[in-house]
C-alpha cells in the first residue's frame, strides 16, 4: 500500500538494501519555505490549521526525499488540551502561566474528549495522507507522560528541570497522578491518530535523561510502557529518550518496534544495552550537520556500518537545528541513499 | 599533617570505616551566611578577595563538618585571566562580550602569568588554610579545557552550546589552537594552587557529555588527559565529567585518583564501566537532596552499599541547587557520618 516501506521494514526488522532515513524536527526553521510561512502564521495557528500543518510536514519530503514524514505538531498540544494554558513566547520558547504545583492546580486538569480539543490533528493526518499520496509512510507523535510534567510544573524549558523534579521528590502522588492524566490522554490521543492514518508513533522522552535510573523507573518509564502497551497492537512504537541510555534494555522489550538513541551513546554500545536485536534510531549529533558536506558523508556511512545496515533507521540524535545549510541536511539524506555494502 | 585524612585515603584507595564525604558547590547559595554576604558583594568581589573566598568555603565546614573543602572561585576566572571579558549577569549567569569565534578573536587570547593574573587564588589558598588549621583537606579545581571553550565561544550558558559544538566542526584547527592555550593556562594555574597548599585537584567537565565518544576523544578528553599528565605526580587529581559515562574507562585508566559520575550513572554501571579499581566519587541527583531527610538518609546509605565504602567519596551527581533546605544537607552529610557496614 506505501510505495516506499523502507521505514516500516526496518521497523518490523526485515532485511533491507539501504536502511530508511528521516530527520527529527525535518520540517523546521533551517527550511526557506518553513520559514515564509513562520513570518506569516504564529506558532499554534501552524499547529492547528491542517492546511499548514499538512503543508509543513510535507516540505521537507518535497526537497530531500526522507523515507517517512513526521506530522507537523508540538508535544505541548497535549497539556493545551487538558486545559493547561500553554503560549509559544518568541525568543523564549514554551511558557505555561499557570504551572501545576498543588493539588488545587492538578484538580483543574482534564482528560480531554481527543476529538473535541485534537480533532485538527486529526484533520491534519487525513490532508497530510492525500499530500503524500502513500509514497512514503507518515509518524504521529507525542512526549513521554514524564517530558510533559516537566512542562507542566516547571512552567518554561529549562536546563535541569529542578522544580518538576522537586514536585516529584517532595509530592510523589500528586506526580504519579499528573502523570496517569497524560498518560490516559496520551494514549487516547496517539489511538486517534492511528485510527486517522498514521504508520507509526514515536514517544519523545526528551527529558527522560535527567533521572537517576531508579527514578526514571518510577517516574517516567511505567507511562511509557502503558502507552507501548495500549498502542502496539495497532501501531509500530518507537521509543525515544534523549539521555537515556541507561533504560535502553527496557526499551528493548518493552515491545516497541525502535528504540531511538541520541548522539551520546555510540552504535556499539546501542547495540550491546538494547541487546542486540532491536531496531535502533539514531544518532548523528545535530550540531555535526554543520560539518561541509563531505565531512558528513563520511560520518553517515561510517554510522550506517557501525549500527548495521539492518534493524537501523537512519536518525539524527535529536531535532536538527535551525542553522543547518540546506546542502550540509542534503548531504546527510543523500548520503543514506547512496549507501552501498 | 591533615588531622581527618579519610579524603586523602580514599583517593589513594585506601580501606576505610566510612567514605568521606563532601558536596560540589557546597559553598553556595542554600546557606543563609553565603546569602548574606552575596548581598553586600557582586560575584567577582567574592571570588577576588581573598577574605572573602576563604570565609566563604569555610562556611559549609563549619556549619556540616564535610570531610574535604572546595576553593570558594569559579571555573571563568580562567578565560578572565587569558583576557576574555567574563561578566557574571544577575538573573542570567555568565556573559562573555566578545565571544571567540574567528583567527582574530583567537590570537588576542593570551596564555597568562599565573601570580599576575590569579595570584589572588594564592592569596585565598593561604588564608583557607590558615583558617581550616589541617583539620580536614583543601581542594582546588578548574574547568576542562573543552567546558571553557564552550563559554569562550558561546558567550552564555547554553542547554546544547550550538555554537560552541558548531566551532569546533567547522574550524577545528582553530578550536585545537584555542584549547591548547585554556590547557597550557589551566596546567600552570593548578600548579600553582597545589604549591600554594591545596590537597587534591578537581577537573570539572561540566559540557563534556554534550559531544560524542568520538569527539569526546578529539575536543575533550585529550586536554584533560595532558592535565592530569602534568600534575599527577604532584597531587591527586580528580576528574568529573558530566554525562560522560561513556569515557569512565579512559579516565579510570589516565593515572587520575578519582573519577566523579553524575547520578544517570548507577554505581553498578559506574564500577562496572570504569573497570573496578579506580576510586569513584557522586553521584547523589542533586534534586533528591529535596526529598524529606528520612529519606535521604535512606538513600544515602543505599548509595553507599551500591558504590562499596572503600575506593568512593560520597558526594552529589552535580552541585547543590539553591533552593536546598538547611536540615536536608545536614541529612545528607550526617547520614555518612552515622554509616556502618
Amino acid at each position: 500500500m506505501i510505495k516506499n516501506d523502507l521505514f516500516l521494514r526496518a521497523l518490523k526488522g526485515e532485511s533491507v538494501d539501504r536502511p530508511p532515513v528521516w530527520m527529527m524536527r525535518q520540517a523546521g526553521r533551517y527550511l526557506p519555505e518553513f520559514m515564509e510561512l513562520r513570518k506569516k502564521y504564529d506558532f499554534f495557528t501552524r499547529c492547528q490549521t491542517p492546511e499548514l500543518a499538512s503543508e509543513i510536514t510535507v516540505q521537507p519530503i518535497r526537497r530531500y526525499g526522507m523515507d517517512a514524514a513526521i506530522l507537523f505538531s508540538d508535544i505541548l498540544v497535549i497539556p493545551q488540551a487538558m486545559d493547561i494554558e500553554v503560549q509559544m513566547k518568541p525568543n523564549f520558547g514554551p511558557y505555561l502561566p499557570n504551572p501545576i504545583r498543588t493539588k488545587d492546580d492538578l484538580e483543574k486538569v482534564i482528560v480531554p474528549n481527543i476529538q473535541d480539543t485534537l480533532g485538527y490533528v486529526m484533520d491534519t493526518i487525513t490532508l497530510t495522507k492525500e499530500k503524500l499520496n502513500d509514497d512514503i509512510p507518515l509518524i504521529g507523535f507525542a512526549g513521554s507522560p514524564w517530558t510533559i510534567l516537566c512542562y507542566c510544573v516547571e512552567g518554561q524549558g529549562s536546563k535541569s528541570f529542578d522544580k518538576a523534579r522537586g514536585f516529584c521528590f517532595t509530592q510523589p502522588e500528586l506526580a504519579h497522578q499528573l502523570l496517569q492524566k497524560i498518560t490516559d490522554t496520551t494514549i487516547a490521543y496517539l489511538k486517534a491518530k492511528v485510527k486517522a492514518g498514521v504508520n507509526a508513533v514515536q514517544v519523545f522522552d526528551s527529558w527522560g535523561g535527567m533521572l537517576s535510573p531508579t527514578d526514571y523507573q518510577e517516574f517516567s518509564w511505567p507511562y511509557i510502557q502503558q502507552i507501548v502497551d495500549a498502542l502496539k497492537d495497532e501501531s509500530p512504537v518507537i521509543v525515544f529518550g534523549k539521555g537515556c541510555w541507561f533504560a535502553l534494555k527496557e526499551m528493548a522489550i518493552s515491545g516497541a518496534s525502535a528504540v531511538g538513541v541520541d548522539w551520546t551513546c555510540s552504535a556499539k554500545n546501542a547495540r550491546y544495552l538494547s541487546g542486540g536485536n532491536i531496531t535502533l534510531q539514531g544518532n548523528f549529533d545535530p550540531a555535526r550537520l554543520l560539518s561541509p558536506p563531505e565531512k558528513i558523508k563520511t560520518m553517515v556511512h561510517q554510522m550506517i556500518r557501525e549500527f548495521g545496515k539492518d534493524k537501523y533507521v537512519v536518525n539524527l540524535g535529536h531535532g536538527i537545528l535551525p542553522n543547518i545549510p540546506l546542502e550540509n541536511a542534503k548531504a546527510f539524506v543523500d548520503a543514506v541513499k547512496e549507501y552501498q555494502e
